[in-house]
């Protein structure tokens, strides 16, 4: 199969063959990323904008570094320093952006659909970088490279997510590749933030930890977003730990192959023991890795990028606009 | 004629012949941003500034990719976060910036008259994005770029500006490239923001609406400025909608072939109805696009560049560049 | 000899061949910043990262314009903005990058130290740009090489540095470099801030301005950070001005051919007279530029370039890079 899509709104409109393009796509580019020269000319002479409405170092900088990877030029549009404040309606940034001929328009929103709503009012191509509680969709499809690099495969595994489910765009993106990839997927964390209701997106749910690790083939640890957590319906931050945190007493009773990630940055000593997050099992900067790789492939297919073999010749043109 | 200015500090100092010279050489960069490969090696090596010393974070993406598309090196200086506060003068941040061997200075700044004494004490070229209610020089050139490109001239046409004239630098451009150009110029808003002495500009007057609009070719309305705009001068935003806002009701007493343009970020409701802002009269977003273009054609013709001859070659170098 | 580190963490770790190596080598892409396309291909398709904790948007342009005309892959990551405000921890922050396959991360940070912390937890090479009051080296680099151009040696010269030594990495960096490079280093300023201690590290020590400056061939005077000055060791404004600031009347007392220095930005009538600072004497403007040479030539050795002789070679890559 070949790509067909002009955007990158989230996981859930996606199907498995479509999912796996993707992450064929960033072995390729993962490879390119061991050169001596990690730039490739894909998309030299195109323009890339990263419209963070909601801030993000880490997710833009993954993003930016993407971009210029692949030569295209790129310009970060920060939004709380912009005309956004002046009452301009995100339709008219967005058409603005494109009127400046960007032919990607990555996008970070603290409204969930924000990226549908501006795939629906431009031409450019958008790539959700995470919107509201919705999707985070690249997240999702690193933590699917990264589990298929460390297994070989996705399908039969059994993935455990653990933590604040109910508000987590990790995780929602998360359930659909890992559905849709043949996972069995098991959620854990506070009853308040794990609703039975997910139980209807395919996944089993429990509220206790021990029987979401027991069997897990990986443990995804949600990031504790402390300093804006609904007290109402949160745990204190030690009760939180003592509860569900990942210590060395429960990784015990894990299976020994298990590999632990983590969205990032991670808050050692609540929702992850600092020894397991330095640990062989953890895979955290891996993941971090892998979302460059995972972040040109999308970038490079939404822009007209067929998939994996394309990919592979172009270090030859790299090499002659180096001069060498 | 050709090019012989290091700088581009306003357009009251322009010859016509000097804007059409900018005109012609954008006219030469929009075809190149229909390419495929947008870029060009014209700035490569060279080192361009961004110096906002107030924030604009449009005008400044927009140079920014100007410079990226030429090649350029560019690096953002936003002076709030800068040694500025540290009481450093603005002659010795512009010194240091030279001495960064920057070839182009591009700055914004509250203060009428900034990039003039800039211009005095570097030896970089200076390019003016707005200072204080003084000038923004480029607006001004892509305005007269959009007019032209619409009707085929400028001079000849009725063009009406309409809002908050005395303080606004959009304006006072405007102005001078117009009459330059041989339009004739209207401008119109209340008798406090509007005073008779712009007529000794070359201008026409008028506080009444109606008479301003009803035979004009362009009708170009300012940006509100609500939110720092003079309480004592100004009416009420609901007053200045009913007043002096472009509705459906007065558009249809205006000529049909009228061209409606706004500098953005509009805001609607305000100055400008929703329905006209986005109908086919309407070029706002044109102007974006055209911003680029006469923003690289500044760029390019400020380093040295002699005029739109030079721009047509290009793209068999951006070729090679590439490895193609 | 040739270079072997691959980080830049102090002077005082360095012997005089290493720190004459880096001046040789920036001395070759100073000619490189004379040439009309001002970028070299020496570091493309590598990833540098400017990680500033502690602002600096000087410092942080001077690296960042070193590494575009390295053409690298340069982003900047503030940290002020960014998850370290979430209680992540540098060492993971860094990590983070590392795992961006960052090449080389520039740091910026308040506590002294932090480089080298970084240095034992990341395999990328990493640079000091300032730590606290510890280590400032490529302003001690710069500011040697100032001096050897101006001069055409360090050995055997009579330096003096005044203002606030205790608390200056400026100060501590310079001493390191040209007591190694065998200058006379003479320290001088407020007893409070000029403690005896430093005697140990070679230095004379004086209170009374008119012995420091009285033999001296250079005069490096130290920026009053008058913004953040400990009040109860600091004399007032007016009074350091007084007390030690460089004015006409001491500049008569000082050896005709002195050269002066200052790693800015400048308190005018502070810690030096305007009118001096814009004299002959004064080399201010070309540390800066000289300071762009030396982060080029650190960037370029840390990355595992050997020294001045590869740096001739490049103008035939990036000529044919540019399609010329």
């Amino acid at each position: 199969m070949s790509w067909t899509r002009r955007h990158l709104l989230d996981i859930q409109s996606l199907s498995a063959e479509e999912i796996l393009l993707v992450l064929d796509t960033a072995k390729a580019f993962k490879e390119v990323g061991r050169r001596a020269i990690k730039t490739v000319p894909a998309l030299r002479g195109k323009t890339v904008i990263n419209l963070f409405v909601e801030p993000s170092t880490r997710t833009r900088i993954s993003f930016e570094l993407a971009a210029q990877r692949l030569t295209a030029d790129v310009v970060n549009f920060n939004a709380e320093a912009s005309s956004l404040r002046k009452g301009e309606t995100l339709k008219d940034t967005a058409r603005n952006l494109e009127a400046l001929q960007a032919d990607i328009i990555i996008i970070r929103h603290s409204a969930a659909g924000a990226p549908h709503f501006l795939a629906r009012v431009v031409n450019a191509s958008v790539v959700n970088a995470g919107d509201g509680a919705h999707e985070h969709p690249t997240q999702a499809l690193l933590d699917a490279f990264t589990i298929r690099e460390k297994k070989g495969r996705v399908a039969g595994l059994k993935v455990t997510i653990l933590g604040d489910i109910l508000y987590s765009r990790v995780a929602r993106s998360n359930i659909w590749a890992l559905t849709k990839l043949g996972a069995e997927v098991t959620l854990c964390g506070p009853p308040t933030l794990v609703p039975r209701v997910f139980e209807r997106m395919g996944c089993r749910v429990t509220h206790r930890i021990e029987e979401a690790i027991a069997d897990a083939d990986i443990i995804n640890l949600l990031r504790i977003q402390h300093e804006r957590q609904r007290k109402t319906m949160f745990p204190s931050l030690g009760e939180y730990a003592t509860l569900f945190g990942l210590n060395p007493k429960r990784l015990a009773r894990t299976r020994p192959e298990v590999v632990i990630m983590h969205p990032g940055p991670i808050n050692r000593g609540i929702e992850i023991d600092s020894q397991i997050a330095d640990s062989e099992r953890s895979v955290i900067l891996e993941q971090v890795t892998n979302g460059l790789a995972v972040r040109m492939a999308v970038l490079f297919l939404v822009n007209g990028g067929q998939g994996p073999r394309q990919v592979s010749g172009p270090e030859r043109g790299a090499r002659r606009a180096a001069g060498a």
